[in-house]
This record gives C-alpha cells, structure tokens and sequence, in this order.
C-alpha cells in the first residue's frame, strides 16, 4: 500500500496557517503538474470537467484521532481534519486549461509542492 | 507515502465481474470494520451522514494508464477505473448503522475484503 506521486501541486499557498480549509472558501487557481512517465494517463482531460483530485498532505500529523477542543470529542473521520492516520486530500475542482503537463485548475486548497497521488472524474452522485 | 489501513470492508460483493461499476449501479450494504487501534477516530460517526469512504483497490492492476478499446484512447485519469497507478477508491455512501468497531453502509461497491484507508464527511460542494 506504497504510493507514488503521479505529480505535484504548484500553487502561491505555502503555509497551513495561510490557506484555507477548503477549496469553496476562498481557495486560488493552482497548476497540477504531472511527471513525464504518467502523460499517457492524461489523455481527454479537457477544460470544463470537474475532477476530484487526490493528494497526499505531506505536512500532516499521522498521529491524530480525535479533534480537541471539540465537545464531545470528535473522531478524525468524522472531519475534514488534514491531520488523520492516511493523509489523503480529496478536492473537488474545475479543470480551467491543459497545457503539457500541466493541467490549470480552479479552487484547490492544497500547498505548493503537495503530491498528487490521483485525478478521477466527478460521478454523477457526487454533484 | 505508505498507507495503513483503519479497517477493511465486509460485503456479499467477493470478485470483480459480479461488482457493479459505482455504488449507484445496484451496489448491497456493506460493513465497514475498524481496527480497534482506531475507534477514537470513529467517534460522532453515526446513522444518516453522507460520508466519503477511501479504499485500497488491492486487486487493481497498476501498470494500466489509459483504457482501450476506446476511441480515441482514453487516459486512466478521465475515468473511473479501478486500475490506475495509485487505485484508491472512492465511495460516497450514507451511515445506516453505528455498532462498536462497525459502520454499515448503504451502496458500496467495493469487495469482501478490501481496506479502508480514511473515512471523511461529504462536504456540501460535493452534494
């Protein structure tokens, strides 16, 4: 259960405490910058889709379970904490431009340099 | 980037060819078991939340990159499938059941066996 990085964010957010909690509040346009080796998996992302993008948060505490000082104690799964034991993003964005490897998109609340991990299209029950 | 597993998923679904594609294709109630290391994290999970439920698709094949036969070819991440150099799946389904360690949950098309990695709730640009 190893990931790889299929690529990586660019984005002017480069602190926690600076960004946003979520991508509707507030967050800007960032690039998805693939590597070279995954281009093939690009084919037919095209300006207009929406996707979910999945990142790795690198700068997550693992350690957390519980979210303090909430009461009564609220469990990790049951927000939208970036500190949880699987630190895995899921953001919800609009493609805005394909450029090369690099795909333009709109609202994404992760940091410079954050892994992706994964891109999958939106479904219809998740709209 | 190495994932552990929070628990794994007990369901009737126990090969690929019988699975339906996404939760709204006929997919059964499922369980989703925690390990015990982790039932902190559960806490204020409870019947009728929306939630999005990570999974390992252990069984997927990574090398794949785009699908064929489709015309023009398609890349892996403009679609759904399950095998995708980093093969998390994920679930939107609703809690029907809170009972110690175990979740139940409506729609799951994941199988018999398959481990969950991170359970979030459904944020409401994702309604």
């Amino acid at each position: 259960m190893e990931l790889q990085p299929i690529g990586h964010v660019e984005s002017p957010l480069t602190d926690r405490a600076s960004a946003p909690r979520q991508g509707d509040e507030g967050a800007p346009e960032a690039w998805l910058v693939f590597a070279p080796e995954y281009a093939r998996g690009m084919r037919e992302l095209a300006p207009g889709q929406d996707v979910l993008v999945l990142t790795w948060l690198d700068r997550a505490d693992r350690s957390v379970l519980a979210v303090h000082p909430r009461r009564p104690e609220t469990g990790v799964f049951a927000t939208r904490s970036p500190d949880r034991p699987n630190p895995i993003g899921v953001h919800r964005v609009t493609i805005l431009a394909v450029e090369g490897l690099k795909v333009r998109v709109a609202r994404l609340e992760a940091l410079d340099g954050t892994p992706v991990v994964d891109v999958k299209p939106v479904l219809g029950a998740e709209r």
